[in-house]
C-alpha cells in the first residue's frame, strides 16, 4: 500500500494556558457557599456570565410545581456555631462551608452533649476530613466536622447557633445559554451547580463547560448547544418542566461531573446505551489516548436520571473522570482547589471539544463513484512515494470511507468497524467531498 | 445514596424438615422394579397420591398409535435368574431389580457359556457395580451384573430362567396433575418415572415434583400448572399426542431430574434458547448462590427432546443437577438411596420455587410517574437513614423499576439490565404498586 | 446414547498426486513474466487452456473505459539493463525478470550514479532479495535489485537500456470458465494473474483453481461457476464492467490467492460478513483440521475490493494462507517455485473443494414427522450396538437436521449451533431424505 497526502493536522490539545485560566476561575468560585437555592447560585451565575455573557439566569418561585416535586423554600445562612461552656466556637461555618448541614433549619440554645451528638457528622475513617451533607427535603440541623475536632467535644453543655432562613417566598435559580446552530437539534450540556466548597464535585464540570461554551461560540456549529447550570436533581426537574419545546429538540445530550480530579475517564451510557452520543464517546475516547472506562446506564447518579427518566428518555450521558464515591476525595474537605489541576481541566476540556466535533462530524454519505474503486490516483488522492503510518492510515479511511457510505453507515459506523480516529475520517471525508466522490446525506 | 425500609423478607428455604420427607419418599419408592410400562409405574403413581390425592392416573392401551410411535406391549417381570451347573443361582433379579435387561423377552433352558455371555452386561471399568441396561425397541433378554460376578462365571454350561410377559393387551400408565390458576395458560413440569432402583434417576426429580406441587397448591396461583409423570420418551410422546388443547396453552416448561445428587445445578435451555423460562432460570440460578451452569439446547436429552420437536416447540428446558452420564454413579447400582441426600433434595426444591415464583412475578409495569424521577421520600420509600447493601439494593431496585417500567421491559430483563435479585425486585414492584407509582400491563 | 450405521465416508483429500501436477503448472508457469497486460498473460492463459479447453482468452483493447478506470496501454518488455564503465552488465532483466520496474518507460544513456540510484528498488533488511516493484498508473522507469548487488555499484557513470514499449493500441486479456449448473446462480472464483516470476504470488491460487475447475467440470453441480483469471484491481474492473448481468446472478464468490505457502489458512469476510460464503468458509475451516483464522472485512487486499464494493456488494470473501505482507517471501524473489510445496497446494485445493461441497450442500430442510421425534429405529437409522465417536456424530447429526429442520436453518446453521461437521450433516440429510423424513425446500 503507499502513502499519500494527508490535509494538516487541525490543533490539537487547547494550550496549557486554558488550564491555568479554567483553574483561576475555578478558584475564584471555590469560596462561595452554594446550595440548591439560595444567593450561592447567584454569585456563582453572576461570575459566569463574565465568561458568557448571553448567559440567562432564571429564578423559579419556591412552591411552584415541577413534574412530580415542589420547588422549595429558599435557604438562607448568615452563621452558624456551636460553643463550649467556656464560650469559644468549636465549630464554625465562617471557617468551613461544609461545616454546616446544608439546609438546616434555624437553631438556637444549649443542649445536652449527647442531644448535639444526634446532629453531628463525621468520618472516623478519614479522621482529618470533613464530610459533605444535606437534608434539603427532611427538615434537619446539624454540623459536620472532622472526626479530630469530634472527639475534642467533652463538655456537658454546648450553645448552637444556626442563623439559617427557609424562605417559602424565595426562588430557584438556573442558568441557561444557548448558541444556535444551523439545525434547530440540539445538544444538551448540563452541570450541576449546588455544591459549596467542593471543586472536583462540581466547579471542575462548570469550569470545562463554561471555557467549552466559549469554544463552541466562536466556530461554526452544525447543532445547537444548550447549556444548563443549575442545582442536582431539582434543577434538571425545574428546567425539564418548563422547556417541553427544547426537550423535544435535543438529539444529544452530556452531563459534565468531576472532571478535574487525577483519574482517567469515565462515560456513562445514556438510557439509550447505543444513542449517537454513546457511540461518539465511546470512540472519542477511544482515539484520545488517556486511560478511560465506558460503564452501562444506571439510573442512579447525577441529572442524566432525570433527563434519562422513561418518559422524557432523552440521549444523555454522563462524563466524568473517576466517578462519584470512587475517590477518598469525594464529598469531603480535601475536594479542594488543590485536588484539581489545571493539566486535568484543560485536557478534560479538549475531550468534551473532540466528542462536539465527533457529533458535529457524524453524518453518513454517498459515494458517488461506487461501483469499483474510484482511481484515487487522477484525483491526487493516491501517492506513489510516502510512508509510515499516519499515511497508511489516511489511505486507509479513504477506503473505507468509500466502502461503507451507502447510505447505511454513519461516519462514527466507520470509524467502529475501520478502528481509525473520528478526526481522521473526518478529515478524509473533507477530502473524498472536495473532488465529488463522496456526498453527504 | 441513602437506604430504604425493607419490606419483610418472605420465607427464604424449606425447612430441613422437608428434605427428611422427601427423602423418605424416595427411599419407599426405590425397590419397586418400574419400566416404561408395568405394575411398578402403578405402584408408584399409587404412592404419590397419598401425597397429591388429586393425581390422575391414566392407562393407555397397547397398540395406541402416538404421533410417529406406537404404544408398546406391557411387560411384566416375575422371576429371573441363572443357576450354575450345581444349581446355585448365581444371578437373580430377587437380590437386584437392575440385574435383569429391561423388557426382556421371557427365555428358559440351559447355555453354553459362550451363549449366555452374549446376554451378558457389565462394566469393566466398575467392577463393583451393576449397570442399568434396556432394550424396549428392540426384541432381547440378558442379564446385567458386577464385572466380578461375571469373571466367577467358569462353569461350561448355566441354566437360565426369565419369566416374563410382554402383554399386547397391556396399557402404558401415567400420572397428570392440574392446578388451576388465574390464568388458563399453563407451566409443564414433566418427570420420567420409568426408571427401576435408580434414586437419583429419577426419583430424585419425582420426588422435587410431589413436593413442588404440593406447595403450589397451597398459595395463589397466576398460572395454571400440570404436573406429568410418565415414563421417558413414550410417556411424552403419548401426553402430547392425547392433549393437543393443553399442548397449545403451554407459555412455560421445566423438565426435572437428577436433582438429588451432590453437584451444582444444570439449566439446560429450551429450544427456543431466550424463552421466558430460559431467563428466568439463569436468573434465578443466579441470585441462588449454588454452583450452577448453563448450557445451551441440545436434542438429545430427556423429555424436553419431545416437547421441543420443531412440530410442537414448546419453551420447556431441563433442570438436574450433574447432568447424565457426567457422575459415576449414573446407571448403576451406585445410583442408590444413600447418593441421594435430604439437604439437596430440599435445596432442589428450594430453587424449583423460586423459578416459579419468577414465572408468576414476570410482567411487564408501566411507570405512572414517567416524567424525571418521582419524588420517593414523601411517599415513605427514601429514608435518610440507614445503610448496609440490603438497603442499597433496596433503592436500587426501585430506580431500575420506575426508569425501565415503559411497558416494553419484564421484570426479568430488568433482573438481568440492573444485576440486582428477581426476587428483590418483585417485593420492590409490590411495594410500587402500593403507592400508585407501577401499573401492570 | 447407541450409534448407527454411518453412510460410506465420501472420498477424502485429493491424492498426493494432485500435489505433483500442481506444482509442475506452477513451475511451468513461474518462468513468464507476466504484467497486468502483454503477452505474458496470454501465454499464461494459453497454458491453462491445456487444462480448461473451454476456456474463453477475452481481449478488451487499451483505452477502453471500464467504470471509473481506463483499459491501460499494452506494457511489452524485450531488453531492460544496466551497464557499468567497463560495459559489464550489473543489472540484466535477463538474469530475473523482477530486475525491471513493472510498466517501466523506454529509457536509455547514460546516467550519473546519483540520477540511476532514484530509479533504483531494494531492500536494505533483506539484502539478498529482489523486491517487486510496480508503477502502472504513473509513468516511471526502473530497476529492482539485490541489496547487496546495489551496494557495489560503485562507478561514476552507468549506461541504461530499457526496451519497453506501451501501445495505447494494445489491449487487456483475462480468461473466463463458465461451468453452467442447474441453477444460473453463481459461484465466482477469481484469481489475479498478472505476477511476473512469483510463486505463491499467486501462481499458487490460479493453479489451485485450475485443478478445482476441473474437479467441479467432473461432478454435478448445484450452481453455475464462473471462473475469472485476469490482472489485479484493472481486470475485476474491466470483467465487472463489461458483465453485468452475470454480475446479477452471483450469489457466493471467493478470490483465491497465496494458497501454496507454509502457512495456516486465512479466510477474509465479504463486506457482508455473514454472507451464506462466510459462514460455509468459517465452518468448514473448523471442520478442515488445518490452522486457520477468519478475519473480518477490510477495503484493501485483492479483487474483493471491487467485487466488494458498494455498487455491486457481492458476498465475495477472499481465502489465502498466510496473508500478504506477512510473510518475508512476499513480493520478492524469495516467494519462488521451492517455497510452494506440492503438498501445500494439494491441501488448498481440498480445502477449496469442501467448500464448494459445503455452499451445494447449504440447504433449509422440513422434517416431515415433526411432532415429538420420529421412531428412528424401525427405519434402520438408530441401531442397538456400536460405539465410538463417529457414531455417536451420526446419531446426534439425524437429531439436530430432525429437530431444525423447520424450514428456517439452513445446513450451515445446523452445523453452527451443533458444532457438527458440515459434510457429516450433509451424509445425515440424505439419509433422513431417503426414507422420507426430511424434504428440502
Amino acid at each position: 500500500m503507499s502513502t499519500a497526502a494527508l490535509p494538516a493536522t487541525p490543533p490539537a490539545m487547547p494550550a496549557p494556558a486554558f488550564g491555568a485560566a479554567m483553574h483561576a476561575l475555578l478558584a475564584r468560585l471555590f469560596p462561595i457557599c452554594r446550595s440548591i437555592t439560595g444567593d450561592g447560585v447567584r454569585q456563582t451565575l453572576a461570575i459566569v456570565r463574565e465568561y458568557l455573557p448571553a448567559l440567562q439566569v432564571h429564578e423559579v418561585p419556591s412552591g411552584t410545581p415541577a413534574l412530580d416535586w415542589t420547588v422549595p423554600a429558599e435557604w438562607s445562612i448568615r452563621e452558624a456555631w456551636v460553643k463550649n461552656a467556656a464560650g469559644e466556637r468549636v465549630i464554625d461555618f465562617r471557617a468551613h462551608n461544609l461545616h454546616v448541614l446544608q439546609y438546616s433549619t434555624p437553631v438556637g440554645g444549649w443542649f445536652a452533649r449527647a442531644e448535639l451528638e444526634e446532629h453531628l457528622f463525621s468520618l472516623p475513617q478519614q479522621p482529618d476530613l470533613i464530610p459533605y451533607r444535606t437534608s434539603y427535603y427532611q427538615p434537619n440541623w446539624g454540623f459536620c466536622l472532622s472526626h479530630h475536632q469530634r472527639e475534642q467535644l467533652q463538655d456537658e453543655y454546648y450553645e448552637v447557633c444556626i442563623d439559617s432562613t427557609l424562605d417559602a417566598a424565595g426562588s430557584l435559580t438556573y442558568g441557561e445559554l444557548v448558541l444556535p446552530g444551523a439545525s434547530e437539534e440540539e445538544v444538551l450540556l448540563s452541570c450541576h451547580c449546588c455544591h459549596p466548597s467542593l471543586a472536583n464535585d462540581n466547579l471542575s464540570g462548570l469550569v470545562v463547560a463554561v471555557f467549552l461554551a466559549q469554544e463552541l461560540a466562536r466556530q461554526p456549529r452544525r447543532y445547537t448547544y444548550r447549556l444548563v447550570l443549575g442545582p442536582g436533581t431539582i434543577g434538571s426537574i425545574v428546567w425539564l418542566s418548563r422547556n417541553p419545546e427544547a426537550v423535544g429538540r435535543i438529539r444529544h445530550g452530556l452531563v459534565l461531573t468531576l472532571l478535574g480530579g487525577p483519574g482517567g475517564f469515565t462515560y456513562k451510557q445514556s438510557r439509550h446505551t447505543t444513542a449517537e452520543v454513546d457511540q461518539a464517546a465511546a470512540l472519542v475516547l477511544r482515539d484520545f489516548g488517556a486511560a478511560y472506562e465506558v460503564r452501562p446506564w444506571l439510573p442512579y447518579g447525577y441529572d442524566e436520571r432525570q433527563y434519562g427518566s422513561p418518559g422524557f428518555n432523552l440521549p444523555v450521558g454522563c462524563l466524568s473522570r473517576t466517578p462519584f464515591g470512587e475517590f477518598a476525595e469525594y464529598h469531603t474537605s480535601a475536594d479542594d482547589v488543590g485536588f484539581v489541576q489545571p493539566t486535568q481541566l484543560a485536557e478534560s476540556l479538549s475531550l468534551t471539544q473532540a466528542l462536539c466535533e465527533a457529533l458535529e462530524a457524524n453524518r453518513s454519505y454517498r459515494n458517488l463513484s461506487p461501483y469499483g474503486e474510484p482511481q484515487l490516483g487522477r484525483r491526487g488522492l493516491y501517492k506513489g512515494v510516502g510512508g509510515g503510518q499516519e499515511g497508511a492510515d489516511w489511505q486507509m479511511a479513504l477506503l473505507w470511507l468509500l466502502n461503507l457510505s451507502d447510505g447505511s453507515h454513519s461516519l462514527l459506523q466507520v470509524a467502529q468497524q475501520s478502528g481509525l480516529p473520528v478526526a481522521l475520517l473526518h478529515r478524509a471525508a473533507r477530502a473524498l467531498k472536495a473532488v465529488e466522490l463522496l456526498q453527504p446525506l
